[in-house]
């Protein structure tokens, strides 16, 4: 964790814009507890709630916090351990000890949350309190504030914070982005037509487990990169085929990193599929090339579409004016998902809090459309955002069927050739990109291969 | 999955154990949903519930069942795919052929169980289901029964079957044992003093998740083996050292492995690490050749507690009767845990239904003693059973001043003497053991080597 005068410091920020919305209350953090896999002794990896991460630190489980907002006082809610417990766990610093580390003045025992929530509801005060991430949380909200609503001003609050990246959390990023690297290294070496998916998947993963805290969101691993979400790792691998690899590494300190690249099976493209490749990459250079204080991350997205619908008309799967078809969504067809979202301590940061509190801008409002209305992080953007630049292209011929068959996009869609290409699957190629004063660069030291000939050289070795 | 015969054979088997118990009503399973591990689209790896795998075979989230105990009917409650699920998750079998499999002649939108089970309510008919053991199937039940209990009858009949092992499920946990001891070995292998902990975790799971589902337990490696659940692994390998490993696999089809060994973590025992390290390994040979039908694991338990402390006492660290040490309890203050537990699909198999009903018969109490008191397995073997071999020795400061402090064993325990054995650490040897016709056999093909001679001549390869 860092030093006690960052949480101080972060709290005291918190406090000050609760007080500028003209808040009062109390403001109760509710720490994770251990998430049974099986049985309540037999957890999934300890993982601590992200927010809580961010105000107090301390990554152990069953613990909770209040903030005074007028008083300005704080309490730590946790227990000392016992005899059984240091028989189990080993000796354990006291509750005192850890309040201290993350510049807390009160302590007080677990149990003693529910009397001092009560204490204050039945004043009146109220209590704003986070969205809860896990069925844990909805349960202990459950019983302390049947009923409440999370509060938007708090959200708003630790929104705005976590938004903007610090200097030591920046560090952190490009840590975890170099273990990302590391990570997907491993990965790309091991491709080998005829293993099985989970071959590579356990090599990655043990990479990710060694030196960090194990990967930042389930991984993707497919030959079937059409589809998005494909946490399946039981096929063989194929010759000729197109293999999304989309994975992150979370570090020791619960920083995120977040990369996709798509490698050809046997190491060389076909030109079909450079002729694909070629068109997203562009696309991802584009959007990096874009990134700078005051555009928006909509208008990013909507540039990436226009020259991906330009790339595709070089190709005749698509036809007409370029603008019209952007206008018209035609690019979600083929990359039904948005640009990017915010990382951080999430993958997808905060998304607990809520996607449009945390990727839109008051003036913005979400889309509909297939691809624009996926955006996770549409915002204007600002110095200290980190954000992902993932831009794919997918045949997805469920989806090219619907489209047809609702004659949607007829005026543009060349779905006669189309159809040459549904066994193509997909790409995607994803870096991850700090805003700065003046621009933006990508996070990490170095960069994983991503120009056709640059993948094809590095799986050549 | 098996065969969908197996799935019907054996709710047929529970419908006819509860009607034998003179039960009515419905029996409900709620499988698992996934678990948020940050917000609902990051969560920990899918695993589902080990009840509702045994009794339908279905891997996925968001399934539920009725079985109708007077009707014999059977109705699986889940929901097909829309276009939105197929982008994200590529085209998916129907509910109906998903029934097939699991041998279910009905199937219901998942959204129709609360009527189901509320029409069932209103007529009165009793509603039997096990206990939850996620927070979700929590909140869940909360929602269908508020205030319900769950059904002891359906607790005893799911154990009665899911204590002895089928052929199937020895081949399943034979296959689990394959992959621990080759995660082991890896283990073993990179043993290095110098490198971090978890350097050698991120390793072994490596292996876990590329050929299994990935580790039955969340893994023990540490060189403070006194604190029998550390689960950091942030220190650097000292020479001298013992290295406690207790790690596990799950395969793929969702059965367990469990293994612990103990390592010098410069390839060879000191002489005092290896006159504990005998007495241990003796222990767990012994337990091993006791092991037949008609014993009880509690005899068992105290055999190798007699045992243990026949080699502390030739140490000179105990003194006295020995027959009067295994009834004090004195071997508890060096083996505060039992010498085992089920396994099956759970790692400590059913833990969720109750430590009690699972491990003990009904005419045994378990009892209240440090040691014996944490016994999960006391019962009498029976053929199918498959239980944990795992005897340790470990030196808990923190244990023995509260003993001398207390006065506990002062007739007994050499306290001068333990105060060497302060930095000891500790050594636990745990194998898996089947229960057959008429004795036992190790379950896993080969055994990871446990001689002291034979791990130091593993360790010098």
């Amino acid at each position: 964790m860092f030093s006690k005068e960052v949480y101080q410091r972060r709290r005291q920020t918190l406090l000050g814009k609760m007080r500028a919305q003209g808040q009062q209350g109390l403001i109760l953090f509710i720490g994770n507890a251990e998430a049974p896999a099986q049985y309540k002794d037999n957890c999934y990896k300890w993982r601590q709630d992200s927010s809580w991460l961010y105000f107090f630190g301390l990554d152990e489980p069953l613990m909770a916090a209040i903030l005074d907002i007028e008083a300005g006082s704080e309490t730590l809610f946790a227990d000392d351990v016992d005899i059984d417990d240091i028989i189990w766990m080993g000796p354990q610093p006291s509750v005192r000890s850890k309040a201290d580390a993350a510049g807390v003045a009160h302590t007080a025992p677990y149990g003693g949350l529910g009397s001092a929530v009560a204490l204050a509801v039945k004043s009146g005060r109220p209590v704003h309190f986070l969205p809860p991430s896990r069925y844990f949380n909805t349960l202990k909200l459950g019983q302390l504030l049947p009923g409440a609503k999370p509060s938007e001003a708090l959200i708003k609050a630790v929104v705005s914070m976590r938004l903007i990246k610090e200097d030591i959390e920046i560090e952190a990023l490009d840590h975890a982005c170099d273990l990302g690297i590391a990570m997907h290294s491993v990965a790309r070496d091991a491709i080998v037509p005829g293993i099985i998916e989970q071959d590579i998947v356990g090599k990655m993963e043990g990479v990710a487990l060694a030196k960090g805290w194990g990967v930042s969101f389930p991984t993707i691993l497919t030959q079937h990169g059409e589809t998005l979400h494909n946490h399946l790792h039981d096929k063989v691998i194929e010759p000729g085929k197109l293999m999304v690899i989309d994975a992150g590494v979370e570090s020791n300190e619960h920083y995120a990193s977040d990369f996709t690249r798509t490698y050809p099976t046997t190491g060389k493209f076909t030109q079909k599929q450079r002729e694909i490749y070629q068109i997203v990459y562009e696309c991802n250079e584009l959007a990096f090339s874009l990134c700078k204080p005051g555009i928006t991350y909509r208008e990013v997205h909507l540039a990436t579409a226009r020259k991906m619908l330009e790339g595709l008309a070089a190709l005749d799967l698509v036809r007409g004016d370029l603008d019209q078809m952007v206008a018209e969504g035609i690019a979600g067809l083929f990359q039904p998902h948005g640009l990017g979202h915010n990382m951080g301590l999430d993958v997808h940061d905060m998304e607990d809090l809520g996607e449009n509190l945390v990727g839109y801008d008051p003036d913005q409002t979400r889309a509909r459309q297939l691809g624009l209305g996926s955006l996770r992080m549409a915002r204007r953007l600002c110095p200290g955002h980190v954000i992902t630049d993932e831009p794919g292209i997918y045949f997805i011929p469920a989806l090219i069927e619907k489209f047809k068959k609702e004659g949607l996009g007829k005026d543009f869609v060349n779905y006669a050739k189309l159809e040459s290409y549904y066994d193509f699957g997909g790409i995607r190629l994803e870096d991850d990109v700090l805003i700065t004063a003046d621009g933006a660069r990508r996070l990490g030291h170095g960069r994983l291969p991503i120009a056709p000939d640059g993948v094809e050289a590095a799986m050549a070795k």
